[in-house]
């Protein structure tokens, strides 16, 4: 058997999430769907971070083992060809050892979430971003963020179906800067917890809107409790952005 | 009567083009249809430029006359609201002179053209970009496009189908740039001939790819002639940009 990295870039709209799902389609049900295609065999997937319904992906890494004799290159082209319609993409696909893990191997993951701060409606970016039509203040938002920084109980910021065996994470950067009527939102850890991201995000807006102050964003932390979670931002403008590797890839 | 300017947005993959057209949807359609269901009135729309079915704008400039006693913010939240769910949006309107045209005022306009240069399918930028998967030389095809700047008679890059008088036009920029997977031409000029920015999109890239030299770029426009255009670019990678008038609105 030969293990193989992928780094896949998906639009996460049509699809229930990356994980496999009993209820609809999934980015993992096609990607093995279309790598058994190519190679007759059935083959499971593992990604390097599990991301919801809507959720999109630049550069998501996962790793399957495939029997067949095949030249990374082919593979890749061959996954993508079996992959359309879906909005899919295989951008790398590399030979690895046998004891490497898109999962377990990975030791840091970076988000960007994108805020839509307009009054109007989507158009290209429908889809593509949270849509917020009041005024942000991102450098509110940015200094509210950095109180989040550092090792943490992360409850407040935990989904109630989160299956992680505790609520302490490390977030290494946080990050709110404005571009436009674009208000971008940087992210890594070593991992998050289930909504994490998306968690931060809601409460970041609200400090945004003025309707939180500054100080409250510690406070939500402090709290330690799902009710102090002021809002979850939409899945739409979540975007998968990185998995890191203690040795990176060639 | 009063005269509104209206800032237009729109991804044009649903729309046979800007103008309206007697066998399918259009933009221009749409807006004016959204305008009747404010004021009751029947309106028709002027736009700084005519797009191609399945070209974008991030900034169309256009007026319209409506009797109706209306606020230029009410007139744009009303409108977005009766565009949906097409992906149309007014991102500014304003009161202007009755002798304010959107078209025949317009001294200058700009568009961006992305190619996606990469082999694997899209997805986040499906219908955003033309996938080229073969690698481009964007410095070649930035050198090969500055021939074409200045007074010309533009011939080979005009379509058919063009209604200008002449096909002599003034290029003030044409520049191409690569941002990481993207190669990024960016154009301004007072107007451009039908079908001129994607045919010298087509042309650049025929150099990028090494099939053409870049001297060939202005043998091609010396030429004077449509066979000798080399490749007229999809529609999926252009963006109408700005359109530029004497006196910027406040």
């Amino acid at each position: 058997m030969t293990r193989f990295a992928l780094t896949l870039e998906f639009d996460g709209t049509p699809f229930m999430g990356l994980q496999r799902q009993a209820h609809g389609p999934s980015v993992q049900q096609a990607v093995e769907e279309a790598i058994t295609r190519v190679t007759g065999e059935k083959v499971v997937m593992f990604a390097a971070g599990r991301t919801d319904a809507g959720v999109h992906a630049l550069a998501m890494r996962a790793h399957v083992e495939v029997a067949k004799d095949i030249a990374p290159f082919r593979l890749m082209e061959a996954i993508n060809y079996h992959l359309r319609p879906a909005p899919i993409a295989v951008l790398d696909c590399q030979i690895v050892p046998d004891d490497w893990h898109a999962r377990f191997s990975c030791i840091g993951r970076s988000y960007i979430y994108q805020i839509a701060n307009r009054r109007a409606p989507l158009t290209l970016e429908a889809n593509r971003a949270w849509l917020v039509t009041q005024p942000l203040d991102a450098e509110a938002m940015h200094e509210a963020a950095q109180s989040l920084i550092g090792l943490h109980d992360f409850t407040t910021f935990r989904s109630v179906h989160c299956q992680a065996q505790s609520p302490v994470k490390t977030l290494d950067t946080l990050n709110v800067r404005r571009d436009g009527d674009m208000v971008v939102i940087t992210t890594s850890a070593r991992s998050y917890l289930h909504h994490q991201v998306r968690s931060m995000v809601g409460c970041l807006a609200l400090v945004g809107l003025g309707r939180w102050r500054v100080e409250q964003m510690g406070e939500a932390l402090e709290a330690r409790e799902r009710k102090a979670l002021g809002l979850n931002a939409p899945s739409c403008g979540l975007y998968f952005d990185r998995a890191f590797y203690p040795e990176e890839l060639g």
